[in-house]
């Protein structure tokens, strides 16, 4: 009926993604591992079977796909990305105060699986707010460094004056501005089609569909225009979900969050599991085996210059972020930087697929070079998810208090899943001027939040005058407390 | 970064799936459509437009490959079409006795847009029950069908004899039965690994996409062993929905049921386009207009075998069925009889899938007696979706009294959205001796649930006894009326 070897592949690959989410169920009580581990493991572990029962010819249960990758794998992860940044948001308003802000462990918690191990940790054992930082860099990090990266291939790099220099920094400005207004464009499309139409005054179905597919033509429209999907799909999913997931109705506010989580669940594992079985490439090794010193030099320098690269930045805007703090219990102290530092470390899925995309030519390739890259990065990912992720939990042990002292930090701090300038703006419109001392919470986006304080609220009074009439936004339906949202529908 | 040429074509493809959605919504209020109207419709605009601007050499975005029509597509239609046949009993608990009895516009109707358009005029006009028969049977048949079709496969045609037709009697029953049992298999397989260790636990991601990869492994599994997919994956949707979802949280219920539902939704979208897109594709039509009588006859042939074929199966039933009924209010007179007759003539997407499969390669081919036989296929599709799909309104609204009338007749009959014979037992399990007047409607299923009476009994203990701790199933929590299911938990 179909292609059978290609029935073979995909029923396997599908049983194993199946027990991957078994044995990550199983595994999830061992806080040691996290999401992306098994996968990888049982990625390594069937590599290991197939390069056995193949003769040491194969690894793989199929070839590196681009397509398969870049258009059907990467955009569910990216998107739902973009709406975490709300949903987080969402959980709040429809769980309501009670269950982020205690810090409990709240079932709306577990839609959020690929941060939700570390989320725990923190939320657990240190501030909130430090998660928060973690995921809101994360996705625009990963989104940036695609420009950068599609920028800088425009560009032949043993050549390079200012002038080029200039021009790389033009090219990476249009691409991330048309990127994004790309992505904003579709989104608000898609809120005012919601806001408008209401399909799912017919059919829940229908837009569920519609806020899917709209999402997955951003990409893809970006895709076409060589603009970023990456960075499109996230803004895309960032606009949906401020403004056209309101319009929907409830079912399909629940269903279409719990959708994209799982499909970015779904194919995370897929591409981690690929990872997994690609290390045993002996074709790739085989190259690397002729100059064993320029690939681990090459290796140690990438985990060098991630590990210099993330405390470039994260000590000194934490610097930053602790000046603009007046009382000592909302600053970052060092250990609580090292935590941030050490948490964005684990590098994956998008590094990977870049490595691929650009090095490789369906998943092989015939150059030395290439192949050197190529098994940096993987030993860079596979180090970084497997130690680094493994150390996790006895570092945050070691370096943070016992739970204990800190409940009554937490318990100082009522009301704040503080996470980005834009989604704290839509959670307390007006009330920022007077609660300010209990709203904010010693966090990165406090200092976003404090210097552009203006600005967001002209950003504020402007969505609610002019953005939300027309493309649909949050609504006050249920009873919440007073200090957090009852000013929104003015 | 990908290829150009994919990315241009999915680009236009998804646009259009989107301004199908927008248009099916507009239309909505026109109950003269229905749902696979549209993307036929705007399928055969895009093909004018296409064939127009290539010179008349291709009408078609993209095209047909077999493996994403039967490994993509197909699946999520066919699974969901498994649960829905509970899902409606889930609709019933969730929402409580009054949203369908009622026979009211009840939201939750919402999420079942396939036969949404058909069941409103029902819902309104007639009988609830018909449209449970139509859609019952529909799926069964469809699965029959390409059962059928299978067998018919392995047999030289054109040399039958009592010998060969009891081998494809056998080979028949082998396939029927092997994947039922496979679908069976993995469903409850599912439902134990959902019931002990409940991965909603940590995270409803997990479980979700549990039930995802398990209904796409069975359908993956089955055409690994050169059986029914389509069949494996209904029953295995259908086990899945009376075990394991009822051990998913509330939220991930809510969105499993319309996660799958939406991804069939776009499925049928995508099959329809394409479908209405190959209806100009030229180079078929000219190896039929060297021969356009036999091409008109052959789809004239096909027309009516759909026709009588349809009728001498739902006549002699309905006539059955109306024995065993002792009130004539219960009986189906000969005008719903016509409507159950109508309803179910028209053909779709595993008709043209099919087709495809068997008669092209890769959407093309070159046989003049392949090519009648598709063009007729498609015909026979275009035909009698929009033509009798388009008649059904006016149909239902000559052959049946005015509303009034049947509010009355809807009254009397207090709660009994009645479905298949397994469905109606898992509401009532132990009350349809003392309640049976009241809850068995005049109903094809009521046939099969009369004469099956004592097995049904059995079965209910069986199920209660031991296959529901084993594999979970409906606990009553919520308040419902106490003759539906209040013994449930027995």
């Amino acid at each position: 009926m179909t292609n059978p070897a290609s029935v073979d592949n995909i029923t396997l690959f599908v049983a194993l993604i199946c027990v991957c989410i078994v044995i990550g169920h199983l595994l999830v009580e061992n806080k040691w591992t996290n999401e992306s581990t098994t996968p990888l493991f049982l990625g390594l572990c069937s590599g290991v079977v197939i390069l056995l029962s193949s003769g040491g010819t194969n690894s793989r249960i199929f070839e590196f796909d681009e397509q398969l990758f870049f258009i059907y794998l990467l955009p569910p992860i990216i998107f739902n990305a973009g709406c975490k940044v709300f949903n987080r948001n969402a959980e709040y308003w429809l769980f309501g105060d009670q269950g982020l802000s205690r810090y409990a462990v709240h079932p709306c918690i577990a839609i959020d699986p690929p941060v939700f191990q570390l989320e725990q940790f923190f939320r657990l054992q240190i501030l909130y707010t430090p998660c928060s930082i973690l995921f809101g860099e994360g996705v625009v990090n990963d989104a940036t460094s695609v420009v950068l990266f599609h920028a800088i291939q425009k560009y032949d790099l043993s050549d390079i004056n200012v002038k080029t220099a200039f021009q790389f920094g033009g090219t990476f400005l249009f691409l991330f501005t048309t990127s994004t207004l790309l992505g904003v464009s579709v989104g608000l499309l898609s809120a005012f089609i919601m806001k408008k139409l209401h399909p799912g005054r017919h059919s829940s179905d229908r837009e569920m569909a519609l806020m899917i597919l709209m999402a997955y033509l951003s990409y893809m429209m970006a895709e076409l225009f060589d603009l970023s999907g990456i960075l499109t799909a996230f803004f895309c999913g960032l606009v949906m979900s401020h403004y056209a997931w309101h319009s929907m109705t409830d079912g399909s506010k629940v269903a279409t969050r719990h959708a994209f989580a799982t499909f970015s669940f779904i194919c995370e594992i897929c591409i981690f599991l690929y990872v997994g079985m690609d290390a045993l490439d002996l074709e790739k090794w085989n190259f690397v085996s002729s100059c064993p010193a320029k690939s681990v030099g090459m290796s140690a320098l990438l985990l060098g210059l991630v590990l210099i690269g993330r405390a470039s930045f994260v000590f000194p805007l934490s610097f930053i972020s602790n000046l603009t703090k007046k009382s000592t219990s909302y600053k970052l102290n060092l250990k609580q930087q090292v935590i941030i530092w050490w948490a964005g470390l684990m590098r994956g899925v998008v590094s990977m697929t870049l490595a691929y995309n650009q090095f490789t030519r369906f998943g092989h390739t015939q150059q030395q070079a290439n192949a050197i890259i190529l098994t940096s990065t993987m030993t860079v990912v596979l180090f970084s998810t497997m130690v680094f992720g493994l150390m996790t939990k006895p570092l945050v042990r070691l370096l943070m208090p016992p739970p204990i002292l800190n409940r009554n930090v937490l318990s100082s701090e009522p009301s704040s899943p503080n996470t980005l300038p834009l989604l704290h703006s839509s959670q307390d419109p007006e009330s920022d001027t007077e609660h300010e001392d209990i709203h904010r919470s010693a966090s990165l986006s406090r200092i976003l939040s404090t210097t552009s304080n203006t600005i967001h609220r002209y950003w504020r009074k402007y969505d609610d005058r002019y953005m939300r009439p027309l493309f649909g936004g949050r609504e006050v339906v249920h009873p919440v407390p007073a200090s957090s949202t009852n000013n929104d529908s003015q």
